[in-house]
């Protein structure tokens, strides 16, 4: 059907395809009474056969593309599909019950899933309950005659058309054929619109309607630079698009001339500009895109791509890698921030009504001093090999602050005694929590640097959960009360002699950086793919306009909409 | 076991009594075969009759200490066991299966609960299915041969030991019986706490242990005035804490006496000392406790407790029963704060991963704008019969508010247009949402007053849910971080020639009222029941002397302990 949606623009560029649709086909379906059951036993295997022979496709793809661990989740699958307990009971249930092949393997299947999942306090076995219901899914598309969304098949240019992405969803996808995302839900800081920056794949998410109004197959065009998507274009619109995606692409070819250049005002003033990162494999990117320095190493990678807690060594390893690998410049690691939405399946952590006001970040680091010793040590040895830098998660007063701080100081201690060596470590904290910023003055005289937080900093400040749409409209970076926030942070640290960067969203934020840039904010650490179109715009700016900008926007604008408006009025921001 | 508990002090007084165990017993069987089926019947009706006399008599109690109304819940759960068709279901079961009478009764019941619960849009029926789990577990405990706490059959002075109180709970309580009460969980604003205060019931809660540590029956003291409890007392230890609790007697008849003044500082300056109502039944309470106004109408209970939203006429005689009730004195209304963990059987809201971040209060008014005007027409029509103001509760940003009083000024001048009878009123907002305080100079200028809720404001300058156990150490009244943010509203009020109140907890408390007093907040909203006591203590401060506290709890300290210290230091809190 032509038409156009409305999104969210959440990666740069422009992508036109055929739409790939992800979304699950109706499984439904009725129980029967049957009296033909050899019939049936024989549909049964007809569906078991094609299912593995689908898998077997799935998982030499993605041996391919994803390297032979991703691949062996679908040799679980494969082996599931040939377990005789489990295609013996469907084959009697049909026989004894005489009912339908749908509703004896669902029968037997959910007995089987229900029994593992009871096993909650074993890892292995949920997993496996996790598999079984992936598995049966397949087996009933194949016994409807349905088709199953595959990513890891796709093997022409596409959109991909989906409610959510979610990471495993991610995961399979060939960014060889995958040209561009658009989705139902999200917002410029849900997983799916954080992957399509880091994958450089333009996106809008958060259309609302895009499962529902593309068909499969159908040609569209989605623009991550404006939010807006076209299905069935016309030849005239498919013109102008691809007009449009060649003079971006001409753009980025200027920026990429700034790759090896420092960050500079038009009036010659310094900022840093850095990436945020995930994980070591992240570090190409950033040196592709000239980022300056890592502002934000999540390290929770390590905790949650694992069975087990992270040794000492392994960890080591990973911080040595990065280090080692940006040559000279600073890395900043941030200890582990895990509750909220990251769950571990080796650390049970308690049931909560609002998890993100929870047992998370630092608060489990000074619960669980193991888990968190062992982290600095392995950073303390890290520091021996590069410029690195440690930040605490979610701080709230001072107390917690002096109190990792202290338990930091004994691991190093300890260190040097024991005559190992150790970098000059700066040790910083995360500005995300209201009550931080109100005595930034006052921590800003045991810290060494602040790293403003805008994701989480937003959301408790405007109580308004991110992933949470029906309050999305409080995700406010610019409006005035959050600036203030950031302002007396930034001076705070000034006025002792430190530095404040910010490691969300918004220090890539095209609205918000002229603004960051007149509030003196030090360090901007961003998507990597942000950088070299940030420090175009910067080249564009003099700090004595963006002072007087900042002013104004800090003092004089009372919403949101008239610091947007400000900001537009003073920087062409075409 | 002789020992003593260590817990949060909840609710001023001493009670010496002997412990009552609200603490389920061990209701857990194994399914037996028979081979009587006949005496298994028998064992079953025997218990059927016992928890009919047993209910009975609950029924007679309830409705004489609380009405009629309440005692019709076990007037249901009679009914349900006398229903021929439970029964004779589950005298089947034992004949057929030849199973013990636990677990025919398990096996039926379940069965019923089950299906009463997937009708998930009946509301009736998910509280069926609510009767049947009770009454189940009262039939069990009598085929079990254990007793279930009847804490409405309590006819001798007692202390309540509970892991924590639910409403349901202390709905039966008969106060003239329940000298005290104890609980393992909850901190000063639980459930519990604000009850035990409501009730003037002395309180500890958080004791963590109390449940697994008392034993029915044994004798105890509860101070609610420290937080300490001691299991199985010495005679002496009675004898000093009968001393202790004649001496807060006496101070409370001494605060008794200031019931009809005016709230003055020592050096004659008033502040206005208000109370928190939840109901008109409150109404009593503050006038018994000498209130200047009433800071905090919590207009929810209009909408929790009723089965369907309430009419504007319903609506309309609630509130001006409390504006008359208040004779010329100010009642402040919030308009509806549902949403959060407040959830309406008949408004079906969405599920949320952190409901307090959400989709709540003033965001819930805005979207659903029917039910906002039909509360502001009905506070309209109420305002003519006293002096009645309404505040909007979670308002983030200045646009909010702008549209929340366009909405009320569009419905004050249709009813102006109609001819009909509306007051002065004053539209006010909560503050109680970080940003919002940031930008408290923005808001003075279109608001008519500021009702600081600490409660929630707190939550979120924190980031840390009030509920949560793990995180209760940051809930920091005192805190510089959260001071600040009062005193910028206050300052930002003033400066526009308007004032601030607040509602929360931290207004009663009496370490941070002297603070509050520097500050320069104008009215104080509290438990009815530490009005006087906050009288006598303002009494004795001078707000020369409290200002030079507030200013050095602001600019100098840094924690929430060295406030804690400068007030003790400056104040004589004995």
């Amino acid at each position: 059907m032509a038409g156009t949606l409305k999104g969210i623009a959440a990666s740069d560029g422009i992508a036109i395809a055929k739409a790939y649709l992800m979304v699950d086909p109706d499984l439904s379906f009725e129980k029967k009474t049957i009296t033909d059951a050899d019939a049936e036993v024989a549909r049964l295997h007809d569906a078991l056969d094609k299912s593995k022979a689908e898998l077997s496709l799935i998982k030499e793809k993605a041996a391919e593309n994803l390297g032979a661990e991703e691949a062996e989740v679908f040799e679980a699958h494969l082996t599931i599909l040939s377990d005789p307990e489990l295609i013996g009971n469907i084959e009697d249930k049909i026989k004894n019950d005489a009912i339908n092949a749908e509703e004896a393997t669902k029968e037997v299947t959910d007995n089987f899933i229900e029994m593992f999942e009871a096993m909650t306090d074993n890892a292995y076995m949920q997993e496996r309950a996790a598999d079984i219901r992936d598995v049966t899914k397949r087996l009933m598309s194949h016994l409807l005659g349905v088709e199953l969304p595959n990513p890891a098949l796709i093997d022409s240019e596409v959109i991909i058309v989906a409610h959510d992405l979610t990471p495993s969803d991610t995961a399979q996808l060939d960014r060889h054929y995958v040209k561009g995302f658009i989705t139902d839900i999200g917002g410029r800081t849900s997983h799916s619109a954080i992957m399509s920056r880091t994958l450089e794949i333009p996106a809008v998410v958060g259309s609302e309607k895009a499962t529902t109004s593309v068909k499969q197959g159908e040609m569209m065009i989605v623009d991550g630079l404006t939010g807006d998507a076209i299905i069935d274009p016309s030849e005239d619109q498919i013109k102008d698009y691809q007009k449009k995606s060649d003079e971006f692409k001409a753009q980025k070819a200027e920026w990429e001339k700034l790759k090896n250049e420092r960050t500079l005002s038009k009036d010659g003033v310094h900022f840093d500009l850095a990436a945020n990162i995930g994980t070591p494999d992240d570090l190409q990117g950033v040196l592709d895109n000239g980022g300056e320095a890592i502002g934000l190493f999540r390290s929770e990678f390590l905790y949650m791509n694992a069975s087990e807690l992270p040794s000492e060594d392994d960890q080591f390893e990973a911080y040595k890698k990065v280090v080692e690998g940006m040559n000279g410049k600073q890395v900043v690691v941030r200890t582990m921030d895990i509750g909220g939405d990251k769950e571990l399946p080796y650390l049970p952590l308690p049931e909560e009504m609002n998890p993100f006001l929870g047992y998370r970040a630092i608060r489990i680091s000074l619960d669980r001093t193991d888990l968190f010793r062992t982290q600095l040590r392995a950073l303390l040895r890290a520091s021996a090999f590069g410029n690195l830098a440690i930040m605490f998660p979610m701080i709230a007063t001072v107390a917690e602050f002096k109190k990792a701080r202290a338990i930091y100081d004994d691991e190093r201690q300890k260190m040097i005694d024991a005559g190992s060596k150790v970098g000059d470590i700066q040790v910083g904290m995360m500005m995300e929590i209201p009550a931080a910023a109100m005595i930034a003055d006052k921590l800003a005289k045991y810290v060494d640097f602040f790293s403003i937080g805008t994701n989480d900093l937003i959301q408790y400040s405007f109580a308004a959960d991110r992933g949470n749409e029906k309050v999305a409209y409080l995700y406010q970076p610019y409006n005035p009360s959050l600036l203030r926030l950031i302002k007396q942070t930034i001076d705070a640290s000034h006025a002792e002699g430190k530095w404040t960067g910010m490691c969300g969203e918004m220090a890539g934020d095209q609205i918000a950086v002229p603004i960051l840039m007149g509030l003196g904010l030090d360090e901007f650490s961003m998507s990597a793919t942000s950088i070299l179109k940030t420090r175009a715009l910067m080249k564009r700016l003099t700090t004595d306009d963006m002072k007087k900008l900042a002013e104004k926007a800090v003092t004089e604008a009372e919403t949101n909409e008239d610091v947007i408006k400000l900001v537009k009025e003073t920087v062409n921001n075409d």
